[in-house]
């Protein structure tokens, strides 16, 4: 019994596992699918579906999960949960759909670039009483998890500030950035959510400076590719964030909280941990290039989340609330960056 | 072609994976399996078998790889390797069988405990010249690879000492321990191919010393569970090892290479890598405790370079010289150890 | 001769040091007196003076130098050259004395907390001719230096972020605090000269949030003790700093330099290197307490810098124009906090 | 009241310091003297003498205490405690005279190459009952005292195994080589004090290989230049130890203690703790060159543990059993050696 739902918990076949269906088969909707298929006790790939039939015909090759078209899988008893894994400016429309045929939801990261939109699907998902869960897999990554603890276990006594540093190994294409909804919503929206999760305090305020510096075709598509923010929280937390669209050695996701009795850290992993010691220094590998190298255990552990949560109800681990102050926090820090002033985010809407 | 064998490079099917059959499927063979049938881009899950039919069964449900009989897998034209995960005592005959069957061969270690049984493996292999290769793994550890290519690269310069430090987190049961062929042999048989790995130059005197400090039923069995070896190489380099059965922090696995010009190391890596900083100091993660979580990208690493070896031949990564090299040595680390004295090489027939 | 002044160098008698005279000694005074009598080549304690005799005769004691009064010093054809260690407030009028003395200056930070005096002491400088440094040690820390290094000599490309982190182990007393002209003047300022010194490139835009989370007696006396800010550079780079007053894991102090091609990191270091690793995890010492613990190697380097400006010429290592410029962005900062907004440097003056 | 020698503790001039009378002006006497003079209260320096009388006078200079002659020095009442500085083999006279003269003894390691004198300068002190201590500085290392402390405390549980590395930087000229007893009772000496400091168990066993890897004169010299040994100490802990007379990368000083509850590190500083990470990996400062960068600190807390053992007696924190231990287990490592096999330090005589 999911008991902040009052949804009844989803139970696959007497004693199996739950069945996913994957709704869209591109590179996110295919790791999903091989995890859910291969690496998560108590979950199993029910179906995959994607409106280019091609796409989940692979996966289902890969996987052994029959291809359903969407409508088929929403109608499905064989079905009892879905990920949704399309490109994000459907991910409302199938919240809603799926919420009216009363399927719990895992939806990816974001909801939408639009506030009225994210609206609408938490609305849906609520007015429905679905499970709804993002794709913030940051939230499931060991590190970070330990640095969230030492501040909601008060290792670290009273926080004071949160620092965060994320910078992408090199920059998406340009014609992606276009369509990104910005380096606010599509890149630092992790970091926002990793301060709300981290503080476990809203954001109330944000100040945020932007700069094309990498590539002045970012500038061109109407983006910036560096940008710092400082977020105040309701509690008097600060929470200092930069991010770069192009780190050239690696990977770089770092998070810190601080606090009256202490710091915790989140830092980077290295490659492997050889290293060289010659008259000239100590040489040691750079940081992971590729986001999996960082982030596949989150996205395992995100699964098992997900599970724990249809099985046993409580609060979801990334919901319709979250989902909807990250889209604020994002929509401030544009409008803070463009017009030259701390923005409130009661002044979003 | 295998060009040091003669062997012509087996083929799959026109344009697809050679298929592997893999004959055992108790934890390693499972493991193995797994990684054949889902990681390694060209290699295929050709068959299972298992002289206990339910345990190749399960492995067979969860990859879709079929059942075989040993035989019908030697004898099967769809089969074009096999990897010998069975128990040690049984490696050498089904080595035989293979080599018999112009089979090329992946064994895991080791070979055999008695050092006739290994020259006899070696022997057939060698008549039928069948490719060949032993799952050391640990020669396909990123951060181990780094030290060996420091040497064979000059970056350190001429190699003086090799420093390596094996420490499991809990010693197996006592009736393993029993027929285990003693810590030497079932043990720092890793270190002794890592010594010789790096080293690139053969061991020629080993000075062992042993001693029950973990658990004195491990003493009762007849076995050490902490020792210290120091051994030398053809070339002049010391190798210092030591080993325990059970290091309470994890499983500690490190590597070290001094020469003229610097060292290079490969040190452990954390389970994660946050931390927290109190008053009291700062408290980081304990090692990893499970092997595959050290090794679990070598396992991966070795199954590519056997495709490779199959495909492009050359020298074996870790060939019958070398199972004959460490049991050699295991043998006369024992018999130091015994007799309070320093043993060479060619004291050992 | 030092070039950009016109000033001919300063000599001690043939073939010996440079006689430099320290006016202030209290903590810090007495701290630079020792470090010139005994650790710096070149260099040679000619005298102390305070207008309190008891710490001048202490100083004496110490160090065999002599006792003299201000004017004496100012006067005396042994002194090459004077440090001005006195409290924050007197310190331009001992600069006005000592450069219409025609003797270089060594000033400790900060000039001034007010800018018409900062300006009214360089005014006086720059008509005498005199070399002028202020003591920003951290410009010589090893560490730090090798960030600015990194960002000088390009190693890391174009700049474009600088992230810095500044925490006190423990705050000051309520009675300093008062006085001191606030956190941005007082501590952060050492920040503002880093981001300065770092990026070689002058700051233009200040944006500052600021609370008391530390101690509400610090907020009684009209200060902050833990603030967020951020720099825009003249050359687009951006620099976020954070500072606490009260850090209980020791003195944190952190920089980082990131760019087109790399990032460079200063660290803290740690009091020792010995570390236990338990079940429990790996237990490392905390960070030094004391300022002197990390910056004690910087303090010398100071003066040898001192030491080489007199002799060779070239501009100062912190001259009179990065005074005027740090205040004025602490004054820029402390309107940004009280007023809400972005503070342009055009704006103070 | 020193308890162990029943020795009356001495006393300087009511309420102030204990003056220590160095003995030998070289290269360590004169960092001894400016340690006593400069850095530890409670002592002071009461006199400096050399044979080579200009020796002398330099230090007098330096830190302003009077010349004397050696018999001076033993007569004088102003002199409470003498520190022998001088070359190896006149320590053992000195020792005998001092203890004649019935002063109190810090004496430089190694006491003597030679066992028999060792035992004649132990003999001699126990006779006079005068508080005597070696000045074996690395057990004063604040990261090695804290391995020696979790062995102690039982923090990490039983000790099994100790791990040694000693390298220096750049090989000693050829003809001190020739002088200095060689790389067992020269260099390794210090480790052997390490081993049984840390482990709190004597030496029993030893087998040691060598060779000339460095440099062939030191082979001509009769010496080897690398080392590895194992140490069988009578609670049955081993030790291993590497030393090589040439590490390019600077001054590598580890040790490692390992339990049945775990590890204790002491591991080597960085020359600071600025790092660069691009494209290549990441970039860090090599290992200290000098011994002081590494071991100031530990110079200077021996002498405020002499100035406690003088003050509150108990046992010395280094004392004549400890010199006559470390002796014999060079002595065996030698014989071990050249002989092939273990030598036991019964055998030693």
């Amino acid at each position: 019994m999911a008991q902040d739902t009052g949804f009844d918990a989803p139970t696959g076949p007497e004693g199996s596992s739950l069945r996913i269906g994957v709704i869209g088969c591109g590179r996110i909707g295919r790791l999903h699918a091989d995890i859910i298929a291969r690496d998560v006790p108590g979950l199993a790939l029910g179906g995959v579906a994607d409106v280019v039939t091609a796409a989940a015909d692979g996966v289902s090759a890969a996987t052994g999960a029959p291809v359903m078209t969407i409508d088929e899988m929403l109608a499905s008893p064989d079905i009892d949960a879905v990920a949704i894994c399309t490109s994000t400016d459907t991910h409302v429309d199938y919240i809603v759909a799926a919420a009216a045929a009363g399927k719990p939801i895992f939806c990816e990261k974001p909801v939408s670039l639009n506030l009225a939109e994210v609206e609408r699907g938490v609305d849906a998902v609520e007015a429905a009483g679905v499970p709804f869960m993002i794709g913030f897999n940051r939230r499931f990554d060991p590190g970070h998890v330990s640095v969230r603890d030492a501040v909601a276990e008060h290792t670290i006594g009273d926080l004071h500030l949160i620092r965060i540093t994320s910078r992408d190994p090199a920059p998406p294409p340009v014609e992606y950035v276009a369509v990104s909804g910005g380096i606010f919503m599509d890149m630092m929206i992790h970091d926002f959510d990793m301060a709300r999760f981290v503080a476990g305090s809203d954001v109330v305020e944000v100040y945020a400076k932007g700069a094309v510096r990498v590539d002045p075709r970012i500038g061109e598509a109407g983006d910036v590719d560096t940008a710092v923010v400082i977020l105040t929280h309701e509690d008097g937390t600060f929470t200092t964030i930069d991010n770069s669209r192009e780190a050239v050695y690696g990977y770089d996701q770092r998070l810190e909280a601080f606090g009256s009795e202490g710091m915790a850290v989140s830092d980077n992993q290295s490659v492997h941990y050889g290293r060289t010691f010659t008259k000239g220094g100590a040489i040691a590998e750079p940081l992971p290039w590729f986001f999996l190298d960082r982030y596949l255990p989150a996205y395992r552990r995100e699964w098992e989340a997900f599970r724990d949560y249809l099985v046993s109800g409580g609060p979801s681990p990334a919901g319709g609330n979250d989902a909807l102050q990250v889209t604020k926090i994002a929509m401030a820090a544009g409008q803070s960056m463009r017009e030259g002033r701390a923005v409130r985010l009661t002044e979003i809407s």
